[in-house]
C-alpha cells in the first residue's frame, strides 16, 4: 500500500472526476467528493484502512481541458499541500474535436496537450510525492472508431509523460477495454464518456488496485 | 463466488437499503438502485463478473419495519422469481422505541420482529435457492448503550433464525464495530443509523466478503 | 406531393417522435407537436402548403417499444381518424438488449418485433389510406458494431413488411449514414440515439422527400 | 451556394432571433442556438452540407432595438472574426410606439433607426465578407393597419440600405404574406410578432433560398 | 341602481373572465375573484354600495366556448341561486377557427353558437331575474379584417338574442373601438384578445354603467 | 381634470404603492404598474383620457418609511423629470412603533417625520408642477385605537404641510371610514393596513375625484 | 399536575392550532406538532415531565369552523382513544360573519355553535376522561369592537357549555388581554388572529398553568 | 429577574442558536429570530414582561467555531451596543475532530479555544453589563463516550472562564443528563446536538432559570 499515514491525495479532472461534487471544496461530509470514482477510491480507503486517515479531496470540474487545468493549477495544487495529486484529463479535449468540429478553438490538439499536461507534472514533482496518471478513455470496443483512435493517441501520450517523468500510470482504457468483451458500451455509458456506477467502479478498481490496495484486508 | 449465471438477486429492507432508489421499479438504468450499499454491490458484481449477468433488484422502503415487509411480502418478494433475496430489517423496529417512546404502534417488539422475519423466511425458502439475512445495527461503540444493547438483541434474533433456517448470514454490526476502533461514529453516520459511502462501503464489502466474492478478478 | 387537402397525419413512435410534446393530446397550438422532426415536418408542410390545411397530430411516447404501441393501438390509432399514419419504432425493442442486458423481459427480440408491427400495419390499413413505415436507426457508422448490426436487422424487417403490406417505406439508417461521412456521430447526438435539431431535419427530410414534397414552392 | 468552407456566420437581431439561445454564448451543444429561424437555418446547413463545417452563432437578444444593438455591436460583432453576418432588426423600434405611446425614450423613430443601422452596415463591412440585411415585420394582413404600415416603412429603410451599401437583402415581410392569403395571422403569431414554428419556418426558408441553398442536394 | 341588497351576481365566461380567478370557487378573500373585470365590477360595487353587500362570483374558465358552457351550465349556473348572471362568451368559439383551422372539431360555428346560447338563456330565465349578456370581441379595428369580421358576426348574435330574450346587452366591441381612435390595439393587448388592467377596465366600466352605476356617490 | 396631455405622474411610497409592482422600473407592459390603486388610476385614465397620454410611474418600495423616501428622492423623483409627484408615507413610520415597540432605531418620530416630508415637498417643488400628498392609514373605525390615534397625528401633520406648502391633498383615512360604516375592517385588509382590491379602489376613487376625473366622459 | 402516566392528548381546532402541523398525522418526529401552542405544551410537558410520557397530537385544520369539527369527529376523535381533548375553535365561525359579510353559508351563526359544540363534547365525554375548552379569541383591547364583542359571545357561549358539562375551562381572551396592557395588538398578530410565538406561548402557558403545570419542576 | 428595562440581549453561537433566523438581521417579525431556544426565550420574556420592553437578537450562525466569532465578534457584537451577550459555542470544535478527523484545520483543539473565549469575553465586559456562558453539550448519557469525554472539557473551560471573569454561567450538558434519565438522546435529537423542541426546551428553560425569571408570574 503506497499510501501513507496523513496522506492527502487530491484528483484532479473534467467532469468524470467531478461528478457534482461540492463547490468550492470538494471535501468532508454529506457527499462532498461527488459520486464517481473518487467517492469510491476514498470510502474504500476510509473502510479498509481508518488508521492510515487519508485526506481524499475532488478538484475535478465539469468540461475541463488540459488547457483549463493549467488556468487553475496554481489555486487548485500547488497551494494545497498534497502529497498525491491523481490527474485524469483529455477526453474534453478529444470530443471536442468530434461533437463540435466547427468551434476550433475549443478544442486542444495532441501538442498542446502533451507540452500542457508535461509542464504540470515538472511543477507538481517540486511539491508532491506521488503523482498518478491516468489516461483518458473513451467507452468504445472498436479501436478503428475515429474519436477511439484519436484517445488512444492521447492515452499514449499520458503513458509518454508517465514513462518519462517517473510518475505512477493507469491505462483506464485497458480497464474498461477488458469489461466491454461482456457487456455493451451502452451498458456503462449512453454516451460512451459518462460512466454510470459500474464504470465508476472500474475506474476505482484500477486506481486501487495500482496504488496497492490489500482487499483481503478487513 | 456462490452467484450463478443470470441469477436475480433482490435486496428488501429500510432506508439503508432504499436509499432514494427509483420506485416503483427499483432496477435499471439512471442510478435506480440508488446510493447505498446495493448499488456497490452491484457495481462490484458487474464490473468484475459481467459474464454472470446477476441482476440485482432494490426493494427497499424508507421507515419499514419487518411488519412492513410482511405486508408487501407477496408482492414485492414472493411473485419477482428471485434466485437470492437478501433481508436487512430491525432498525426502526427498534429505533421507535427510543426516539417516539410514547407512540407504542409503531414500537415492534422482539416477539412480533422474530415471529415475522422467522415466517418470512420460511416462506421464501419455497421460491429463493439462496437467503441472506443481515443483522440491524447501530453505529454505536459502547455495548452498554440502551439501543445498542436492544439492537443486539435483534441482531442475535437474526443470528439464530439463520442458523435454525440454513440461511447465509451476515453480521453487519461486527463490520461496523472493527471500524470505530480507529473512526468515531459521527464519521460514518451522524445519527448513527444512515451511514454515508464508508458506512454503506463497509455494508457491501461485509456482503461480497460473504458471498465468495473474488477481489483478486479483474 | 401524396398528402391531399384536408388529411390528418398521425406520427407515431418513441422519444424520438415524441420530443417533449403536449399530453394528453400532441396538437395544437404552443409547441404541443414537440421539437422534434414531427414539428419540422409540420411546419414546412404549414408554410409550404397552407392551402392543404393538413392535420398533423403526435402520438409518440418516450421510451416505447413496439410493444407498447400495440397497447395503446385501439385508442391511439384506430380511433383517431387518422388518413396517413406514420410508425417509427424499434430502437427501444433493440437497446435493451444492450443497455440492460440482465433485465430479459424489457427486450423486444425480433420475432415478437416483426409479428407485432405486421399485425399493426394490417389493422391500420383498414382505416388509413396511407402508412409510412420508416426504420429504427443507430447514430453509428461501423456496421459491425453489435448494436448497429442488430438495428440494421430490425430495419431489415422494416422493410420487409413495407414491401410486403405495400406501405411508403424510409430507411431513416441511410439518411444517417451520409452525414457520417462528413460529421462525427457525437456531433448528432451524444447517445448515438436522441438526435439534436441537425439530426431532426435529417429524419424530416426523408420524410418530406419520400412523400414528395415540392422543396421549390414557395 | 454562397456560404464557403469554414465561414462563420453570425445572426443578431431581437427576440425573434434570440428565441431562448444560451447565453452568454449562442453556440454549440445543447440548442445553445434557440428554438427560431437560427436553429432551423442551422440545422439544414448541417445535414445537408456537413462538409462545409458552417459554423452558426446566435447574437439575438430579445426586446433589442437598433439603439442597443449599436452599444453592443463592438463586442457582439466587430470583435467576433465572423465571415458573414446577419442583422434582423427595427420590430420593437416601432412597436414601442404603438403599445407604450407614452413612453417616448423607449422609440427608435425611423431618423435614428436608419443611421445607426446605416452606421453599422459600414462598420461591418470592414471585417466581414458577406452582411445579410432582413427586414423587421408584423404579421399582419393589412396594409394600412397603422402598426404594419409603419413597419413597411421601416422595412423600406432596410431596403435602401441593402441597395446602397451592397448587402444581401430579405424581404420577411414579403415572405409572411405569401402565406397569410392562406393562414390568418393568428395561426403563425397570436401577436403578430413572436412567430411559431411555422413562421420561423418560413424566415428560415426565406433565408436559405437567398443564399442560393440547393434543397435537391441530400 | 340595478342591483339591489343581497343579490348574487355571476359572471361566466373563457380566459377574459376567468383571469386566474381562484378555483373550484371564485369567490372569496385573497383575490379569488381574478385579476380582470369581474375583480374590478366588484370592487367598485363594494367600495360604492357597500350597504348593498351584493355578492359577486367569477364562473370564468380559460379557453372555454358556448359548447362548453353547455356542458358546465347545470352546476356552475342552475344550481347556484343566482339573481343575476353575465355571460360573456364566442372568443374562442371564432378564434379557433383562425389560429387552429385544420382541428375543426375545436370550431364552434355560427348556428351552434345561436342555438346553445339562445338555450342557456332561456333555461336560465327560470332562475335569475337578470342576465346581461355581453359580446364577444376582438380588439382590432379594421373592421374587414377576417377575424373581427366574423366576431362582429357572433356578437350580432348576442344582440339579436338579447332583444328577444329581453336581456341586459352590452356590446364591448363598441366599448373598445371608441377607444382605438386613441390607443392602437397592442397597447391594450398584444394578442387582441387577452386585455390589460386598462381593457378590463374598459370592460368593467361599460358594464357598470349599464347597470346604473352611480360614480359620483361616495 | 387636472393632468393635461403629455403629462407624466409619479406615485411613490410604500408596500400599499409598491404592490408587487415591476422593478427597478416600475413602469410599462405586463402590470408593471403593480396591483393596487396605482394600477388602478391608471388603467381609469388611460381608458377614459386615451388622448392625454397620462404616463403613470410607480415608485414605491414595501416597508419604506419618510426616511428611506429621503435617502432615494434625488434619484427616483428629482431626476425624473416628473410633471406630478404623489407621495403616501407614513404607515410604517406608525406601524413600527406598536408592532415591533422594542426596535426604536427602525421608529420614525413625529418630528422627524414632519421635517423630513416638508423638505421633500419643498425640493420637489422645483422640478414638479403639482404635487399630492395623501394621508397615511389605518383601516380602523375606532378612533382612540392606539394606533389608528397615532396615525391620525402623522395625517394631520400631512394636511398642515399640505395646506402651507399649496399641495393637492388627500384624506385616505376619511374615505376608508366612510365605507366601515357598512364593512368591517377585515373585509377590506385582515391586518388594517394591506388593503384588497375593494380598499385600493377607495383609494384610487379618492385620487381620481381629487384630481377632477370626470366618470361620465365615455 | 393532571395529566397522568401513559395519557394521550388531543388538541383540535383551526389554523391557530393546525400552525403547520404534519399531515395525515400530527404526530411524531421532525416537528410534526406544527409550530404554535401545541408544540410549546408538548416540549414543555416532555422536558418537565419525561417520566410520565404524555403523548400529544395534533388534529387541527386551517379554516375550520365549529361545523367543520363535526364532520371530522367520528374519524378523529372518537376513534382515536383520546384520554384528553383540547378543543378551540369559533374564530372562523365570527371572522367570516365579518370579512366575507355577503357569503352569508360560511358564517356560523351562535346558535349553531352552541348547539353543535355541545353535542361534541357530551359525545366525547363518553370516551375521554377530560376534556378541555378553549375560548376563541380576538386580539384586540376594544371590547366595542364588533367583532371582539361577537368573539366574547362566542366565547361566553363556551365557557356556559364548559360549565354545564364539567369540563375544563380556559379563557384564552382573558390571557391576551393581560398583555395587551403593555403590548398593542399589532406586536401579537398583524391580523388579531394568527398570534406569532409570543401570542402562541401566551396560550401555551394558559393551557399548562390550567392543568397544574409545575414550572419549578425540573 | 435580573433584565432591566430595555436591555439588548444577544445571542450568538453555531447551528444550535441560529436556528434558521432571519439574516442578516436577526431580529423582528415573520419569525427573525429562529425557531430554536432564542425563539423560545424571547416568546416567554415578551409574553410574561412586556412592560421590561427586552430586545433580543439573535446572531448565531451555522457550522461556527468559536474562530468564527472572533473573525466577527467586532462587528456581530462590539458595535451593537448590547447589554447582554450569551454566548454558547464549541460543539463544531469538537464536532469536526470526531466526524471529519482528517480534515485537521477545521478542528479547534482547546487551547485555541480557551484563549478565544478568554479574550471574547475580556473584549466583552467593556461594552456590556452581563455576559452569559453556556457551555456546549452533547446530548449523550455515557460521560466516557470520546466525544461526550472531550465536550465536557470544553465544557470546563467554559466554567473556569465564567468563574475567573464573573459571567453568568449555565451548564447546558448537565440540564440535557437530566432529562436522559427518562428520555434516550435519540427521542431530543438523532445526531445528539441539534435538538428538537423539547431540547430547546431544556436550553430556555436552563436560560430562563438562571436570569432569575418568575414562572409564576403572569
Amino acid at each position: 500500500m503506497l499510501l501513507e499515514k496523513g496522506d492527502k491525495l487530491i484528483f484532479i479532472g473534467d467532469s468524470v472526476t467531478d461528478c457534482d461534487r461540492a463547490k468550492p471544496e470538494g471535501e468532508g461530509l454529506f457527499q462532498a467528493l461527488g459520486n464517481g470514482y473518487v467517492s469510491i477510491v476514498d470510502s474504500f480507503l476510509q473502510s479498509t484502512y481508518p488508521e492510515l486517515g487519508v485526506r481524499v479531496v475532488n478538484k475535478g470540474i465539469s468540461g475541463n481541458t488540459v488547457r483549463d487545468l493549467k488556468a487553475r493549477w496554481q489555486e487548485d495544487i500547488m497551494s494545497q499541500e498534497a502529497d498525491w495529486v491523481s490527474i485524469m484529463i483529455g477526453i474534453n479535449d478529444v470530443w471536442r474535436q468530434f461533437d463540435s468540429p466547427n468551434i476550433k478553438e475549443h478544442h486542444v490538439y495532441i501538442e498542446e496537450y502533451e507540452e500542457t499536461l508535461r509542464s504540470l507534472v515538472k511543477e507538481t514533482q517540486a511539491v508532491a510525492k506521488q503523482i498518478v496518471l491516468m489516461t483518458p478513455f473513451y467507452i468504445e470496443q472498436n479501436a478503428s472508431d475515429l474519436m477511439r483512435a484519436k484517445m488512444d493517441e492521447y492515452g499514449a501520450i499520458v503513458k509518454k509523460i508517465s514513462e518519462e517523468e517517473g510518475t505512477i500510470f493507469i491505462d483506464t482504457q485497458d480497464a474498461f477495454l477488458e469489461v466491454l468483451d461482456d457487456l455493451y458500451a451502452a451498458a456503462l455509458a449512453w454516451d460512451r464518456v459518462h460512466p454510470n456506477q459500474t464504470g465508476h467502479t472500474i475506474l476505482a478498481k484500477s486506481f486501487l488496485n495500482t496504488i496497492g490496495f490489500d482487499w483481503t484486508k478487513m
